[in-house]
């Protein structure tokens, strides 16, 4: 048995979004009991990440370490041309990348109790992001 | 076809941990011959890697990058409740992941033949860890 | 219903190579309209990436970034019997994978138009690389 379903985040610019209850809900409703959530952005500059979900600071603190690992308008860069988060973007989602996978359990995600699913857009300009949401399973 | 079990690892703090010959167990016990097994790990402080097996050193040699990468106690972190190493260890499972999947071949993993699976626990102080196995093929 | 293939490339050392629509080909050949193609490289040396598709100075800037991230020869590393680029290259398919999945929509990958699938070679000889190719859906 196969679900799927895409959805569109409206991002504001770069950020983590937390996209964990829209997620659920199409487990829920897909009435898989056991099996896997396969998750998929369509681009090349966000990125979809597993994070603490209870104290904010922690996805500030990540945000802050790749800004210093991963430096926008690094003169090392010859792709500039969206401008100086441009090759940045597309460096910092291939660390953190465009897939994910987890376990169905119960009908449920089988998810960490401290675990959120979020959605890292790393361009600084607000964009519209699509991922596919695929369980499979019986 | 799915099965799907979770392991608890006692981990004695921070390390690279092999779980291959578990994970070996469960793929042959599942009697599917071809499809995917996908590890996943419930916590946000410890992440799943694929590793060269033959030659400690090279995990050892990891371990001393990731900690010159990812600075235990690093004066920008605000999230510092549980320690120096607890922001540390988020990023270091961001960026090292907490799901893996490979294909089961005959009815074994398709690894190569220096792939060993491992659960790296990025806390110094030892943690009991969940890790849930699915498989699901013919 | 599942589909597996194992596709052999030959790469000429460090670079990363489109393997675009060789996956691409047996997606299409696999009959699956609905699901999921997951690839595994069989390797510790090499990884699989997403990676932007229509400028090759993305790709050039991503390499230039990973051999400063991961200096070839840092007298840091123990494990050094095959080279300066032997233990580099593991470290570098560590953070940017072995495994690697996207959805199957309507009988192709679901990707984003601008996503291309890339074997990154990480030595700088020649080496023969086996990536598997699982797909099941329906």
């Amino acid at each position: 048995m196969v679900v799927q379903e895409t959805i569109q985040i409206e991002t504001r610019g770069r950020s983590t979004y937390d996209i964990s209850s829209q997620v659920h809900d199409i487990v829920r409703q897909s009435a898989i009991k056991t099996g896997i959530c396969q998750l998929f952005i369509q681009h090349t500059s966000a990125s979809l990440v597993l994070c603490e979900n209870a104290d904010p600071d922690v996805r500030s603190d990540l945000e802050k370490f790749m800004s210093r690992l991963v430096v926008d308008g690094d003169p090392m860069f010859d792709h500039r041309d969206e401008g100086p988060d441009d090759m940045s973007a597309h460096i910092r989602s291939i660390l953190t990348n465009m897939d994910m996978s987890f376990p169905v359990t119960d009908g449920r995600p089988g998810l960490g109790v401290w675990q959120g699913i979020y959605l890292w857009e790393h361009r600084t300009h607000p964009h519209r992001r699509r991922v596919t949401v695929t369980i499979y399973g019986e």
